[in-house]
């Protein structure tokens, strides 16, 4: 967990999702996703925490060099960097949560917050940016790939045995998969989810 | 490629795709597809290619263990499971295709047929099946995990250096990502993809 107060940070505070614990549970069996995983991310939780910072110069720097993604902070061309800032922080504590926190009805309140802030329902709101309206669908999904590959090396960092590595690895996959599933809700047509 | 007829498969003559060239090689970068991968691909092909049979019967395995997914070959609680074969021919020639084929416009456009046949759109269309009116969405993204973690253990075994069989998983994964955005346009609201 993060120490200090993040703006527009709401975990805990927001209404429920539209996707129920049940559906969640078969969401789960579907990725693969057992409480041993639970048990790895809470370890790369550990190992994470520290190289939050680098993790997001990371990831950052990858939408950095991407005109067609450095767009959807920018408004007339004009990238609003207090906006990237804003963003960065629960950007940063998403890490924290995806590996620290139960993947309980909060958690996936909370998802479904995150994703309505992607969409046009809820873009730059948080951060009164005026921003492109939506991130568009298509690199919600796209993005499963960078953040799923990039995280590897920073699990690897610590010198813990390999096998361990690749299990954590594993389950950070299959968590990023969830979380992405239950952030493009707001996109996807009603009934079709 | 295989040599025998497939019944729907119509590769090549089907209508173009919404989604041009230009946004595709955008969303190529985003998942960090370069031509290195098109190549891995192109060797996976040749590993895979005799193990198509097993790897289809694990993943119908799979299918085949989740009530709530075998449920989209069923109705009224019956499983079809002429339409399951059915399926299951396309679905060998796909793992042909994805890593056989250029991701030219032909390409893209059966990608979006694929998407319509498991949309309410066309689903159960091609095989006169009369089972669930649609996959819904969230396991078309769910399924990016099993399809890509269940692959690696088929490109090593044949002997393969451990760093050429892990740049042809990535090629995989980051193709897998590919296809399911692809896939899964018809689910997502207008103008939001």
């Amino acid at each position: 967990m993060a120490n200090t107060f993040i703006p527009g940070y709401t975990y805990g505070q927001v209404p429920e999702a539209p996707f129920s614990m049940h559906d969640f549970e078969l969401l789960k069996q579907t990725v693969m996703f057992t409480e041993k995983d639970a048990e790895y991310l809470r370890k790369a939780g550990e190992i994470l925490h520290d190289q939050v910072n680098e993790i997001l110069d990371l990831w950052y720097g990858f939408v950095g060099q991407h005109p067609h993604l450095l767009a959807y902070f920018a408004k007339d061309g004009k990238v609003d960097s207090s906006y990237l800032q804003a963003v960065r922080k629960r950007f940063g504590q998403w890490i924290h949560d995806l590996c620290e926190k139960p993947f309980d009805q909060d958690w996936l309140n909370y998802q479904y917050e995150i994703g309505l802030r992607h969409h046009a329902t809820k873009k730059n709101l948080t951060d009164h940016a005026q921003a492109a309206p939506l991130i568009h669908y298509r690199y919600m999904v796209a993005f499963i790939y960078p953040i799923t590959a990039t995280i590897r090396a920073f699990l690897a960092r610590k010198g813990h045995p390999a096998e361990l590595v690749e299990q954590m690895h594993q389950a950070w996959f299959k968590a990023v998969v969830l979380t992405v599933v239950l952030w493009t809700y707001p996109y996807v047509k009603q009934g079709e989810f």
